[in-house]
C-alpha cells in the first residue's frame, strides 16, 4: 500500500533492535484519515461476505480494527490482557509471550461476544514475533469461529510470525511488509 | 441520552459491588453504530472551535474516542498504561490508582504528540472514581494543552470521581449518568 509506504518513509523512525517506530500516524497519535484508507484496502483483499465481526487484541490494534468495523458494518470484539475483575466465568483463553513487556500474558475474550456461528476479520497493527496474533487465532478457533481473513498493516517480514500463520493455512495479507530495518534504512517487500 | 439508556437497562447487567457491565456494546464487544451516535451527541455538545486532537487512556476508551476522532475530523492520541521497552524518553507521566486491576499503574504519553498548541476533547468509557481521567487530565495540563470539555458515556453519579474533576472547573458531560445500581436495578439521573 503505497501511501502507507510513503508515511513509513517519512515520519517512522528505526530504533536499535529493529524496533520500526510509527508511533506519530499508527499507534499512539493515530491518523484517523489513513485507518480509513486502510480498512478500505482491507475490504478489497479479502472475501468477507458473512463477516460477523471483526477481532483484535488491546490496545494498539484497536483504532484501526474500530475503523475496519464501521466501514463493514459489524461489531468490534477486542481481546483484553491479563485479568481484571471487571471480567466473569465463560471465558476464551490464550497465553502468549509479550516481546514488548518481555513477560507472559493471558488474552480473555468472553464466550458470551464469540461462537460457532461467527466469521470474523482479525485485524492488528503490527506483526512481528506473532505471538498476538497466535493468541486471537487460536481463541477464534477455541470459539469454532470461521477466520476469513487476518489483515496487518504493519508486517516485519524478517520475523517469523507472519510466516508461521501462512503455514498454518490462514489468509493472512499485510498491507506493508518490511524485509529490512536497520541504521541504513527501511527495506519493503515487493508486494 | 435516550438510545444509550435503553440498551443499557436492555443489555447491561448489574453485578455486586455496583459493577455496570455493558461488554455487549461499549468495553469488549463495540457496536460502532452506537458510538457513532454517541459522537454526534458529543459534537453538540461541545464548542470545538479549533479542536486539534481527542484523547483518551487505553483500552476500553479507544473504540469510541476513536469513532470520535474520525467524526471530528482530528487525530487520536492515547495514553499507555505502565512501561513498554517501545516507548523511549520524553515523556509525561501520570500516576493513578486502577480499581479495575486493584494496583498503581503509570499512564504515559509521548511529549511528541501534545504540546501548549493543543486544544483537546477527553474521552473515555466509564468514569466512576475517575482516576484514569484525573491522569489523562494531569497529562494534558503537564503539556499545556487547552481542555475544550471531557465526554463520558457512562458516569457512576454515585461515586466522586465525576464531581470532583467539574469542582476542578472541567466541562465534564456524560450522556449518561447513573445514580443507583444493585439488584433492585438502576435509577438515571434526570439530565
Amino acid at each position: 500500500m503505497q501511501i502507507l509506504k510513503e508515511r513509513i518513509l517519512s515520519e517512522g523512525r528505526v530504533l536499535p533492535g529493529n524496533i520500526i517506530k510509527v508511533d506519530g500516524f499508527l499507534n499512539h497519535k493515530v491518523d484517523l484519515k489513513l485507518m480509513h484508507a486502510m480498512a478500505q484496502e482491507f475490504s478489497k483483499l479479502f472475501d468477507l461476505e458473512g463477516l460477523t465481526a471483526v477481532l483484535t487484541i488491546e490496545a494498539s490494534g484497536i483504532p484501526l480494527a474500530t475503523v475496519c468495523a464501521a466501514e463493514l458494518g459489524v461489531p468490534l470484539v477486542f481481546a483484553k490482557k491479563s485479568k481484571s475483575d471487571n471480567i466473569e466465568g465463560g471465558l476464551y483463553q490464550s497465553d502468549i509471550y509479550s516481546y514488548t513487556y518481555k513477560k507472559s500474558v493471558t488474552l480473555l475474550m468472553s464466550m458470551q461476544w464469540l461462537g460457532s456461528e461467527d466469521k470474523v476479520l482479525i485485524i492488528d497493527d503490527f506483526l512481528a514475533n506473532g505471538e498476538a496474533l497466535r493468541g486471537i487465532v487460536d481463541i477464534a478457533d477455541q470459539a469454532g469461529a470461521e477466520v476469513l481473513g487476518i489483515g496487518i498493516a504493519i508486517e516485519k517480514g524478517f520475523q517469523p510470525g507472519g510466516q508461521r500463520i501462512r503455514d498454518a493455512g490462514y489468509n493472512l495479507k499485510s498491507l506493508v511488509i518490511i524485509d529490512k530495518a536497520d541504521e541504513t534504512g527501511i527495506v519493503f517487500r515487493e508486494t
